[in-house]
């Protein structure tokens, strides 16, 4: 029932899969859609089009600072593997997402840092660049 | 006795004026100096000249890194401010700071991008601009 | 300018006030007014009318999930106080409050359970009851 | 042995039973038994009956502070898990529990929220209602 | 009235006092007894003599592993500088204490070590050595 | 290509093999080598040579600081497995690793203790005493 989502969902959902592609960000919203439908909706009206697609910083470097974050989380894993691949698909090099990690050193743990790296080489290695 | 530095420190010592001024920079190393003179030249050497230093990534974007991690955080308050009041010396416009914290809305929580908002709002106030 | 303000917003609004007064509520908005709007709208239609509003639990139930999470952070100082003044007002007594602190004790480590078991002793102080 | 163990602990285990279930409720005491036997009695006699069992609010609200506090945590996964198990074992709905979870948005992290949604739906799966 | 309290608060309290001295301990303890006496009633008899009382290690190592993790936490301040004050009573030096908050560099975050060993001169400057 | 690096790296490979034996040394090493090099030699020059080979503390203590802190972030799951084995190398007994994340009740989160002690039983099955 897609189709009666108010116009800001319409737009977040665009974003959405300019972001991540449509398969995988359908597979975003699938997730918790039986579970939580307000909080998918939230995601995309609120997380999506209420702050990623605001103007001021273009979307990279918006990509950056949610790997920075997400790093500096370091329990959030899917979310920054989710980054990570969005960041390839919006033409970020491997380098550039390495040193986004890296320079998280002395911020995030060591740990976070590492283990960060570490799922980096995963989405790079599933990634055909 | 900075003249016995290693080069490393001293590259470092010119990268930390350069993104603080030099009375800002020179305050954040005397603050412990005293207590753990190891650890200032950490900062130097590692921190900056071994991170901050990189290339890769602009000076600016690493600076909106951190200011992402210290929001996300939400206890790092002296780096925060730290951070900020840099960003503005590089050239960052208070609209692109607040754009920057703002962006951490779902990522760090709420009550930590709260918070950098009202720090963000004291530099501010100490910055002619 | 808040007459030209969405219905969701006026709706968020009002809740503010219930939930923290008149006087304390128009001052959580305040603070970040000027140095970034758009917080304080998404504050009041996000936070307050599209999370806080929602049917399924009561309002003083919800304000102790905050007041939980915010002794879990160990750093929202300032929304821990807001959120006990708030239920005070919701009708809470203080044995309650102090209740919903101590049941942190093995899940937000010792020292934010002690710190909030303080700041909850000053929102007391200042409180008439 | 457990014949021998204090009054204390033989309520807090009676408790532990009572919220988890039996066969749940050994499950958590055995997993840890051999390598740290102390902690399994600090948890039956002061997480549980030193805690859980105090007065001033009832058992249900205290399992929606923890599991409001295992999502703002974000790390502690099996925890939030056995909370969850138990809410539902204690008589909450599922949407109960589901609005427990989105009440941390903006409190925890979203990615935090979003995962502790996640696992809420894998053990309602689990779970018979 | 604690000459009612339990064997377990007396021989904790005991070791209290040695550990910060009876004035600092006294201070610790009436900080919290009007707003919840329970808690302090757990702090003696559970974290002081029930944990710190243990046998396998001595009370300086564990004192060092308090300031490992107050470090690590980064928001757990009036803990951390109370532990560095008992860490000297017990003999430490200060530089080993130093070197204490310094192994957390890479654990903890940079800005938590920073704050840190800016705590831990305060405490330095209080104390006659 | 390892002949051609810093005298300070050398060292720093020297005592991460005292550590963690060169095995799993190694292997500590070649997880990241190909993602970012760099922070590989970041590893064993800052965090090997320059903190750990520090003087003032024997090696032994400062690991219980790193298992101390491992278990206070509770999402450095990897980090603290190799540092309990380590611990166990250096002649600590599984008594004393339990004892040390024991300590961390009230300070870490008990789901963090509780966890940590779950992960050291595992490093205890898979190394013979």
């Amino acid at each position: 029932m897609k189709y009666a989502k108010s116009d800001t969902y319409q737009k977040g959902l665009a974003l959405l899969n300019h972001l991540h592609g449509e398969e995988a960000g359908q597979q975003l919203l699938d997730n918790l859609q039986d579970v939580c439908p307000d909080f998918v909706d939230m995601t995309v009206e609120w997380a999506i089009q209420g702050i990623m697609a605001r103007p001021g910083l273009d979307l990279l470097t918006r990509k950056y600072l949610l790997i920075a974050s997400c790093t500096t989380l370091g329990h959030a894993v899917p979310q920054l593997k989710a980054h990570i691949a969005s960041a390839l698909k919006l033409g970020a090099t491997k380098q550039q997402i390495v040193e986004v990690i890296l320079q998280m050193t002395f911020y995030a743990v060591g740990a976070a840092v590492s283990n960060s790296l570490a799922h980096a080489k995963e989405v790079f290695e599933n990634h055909k660049q």
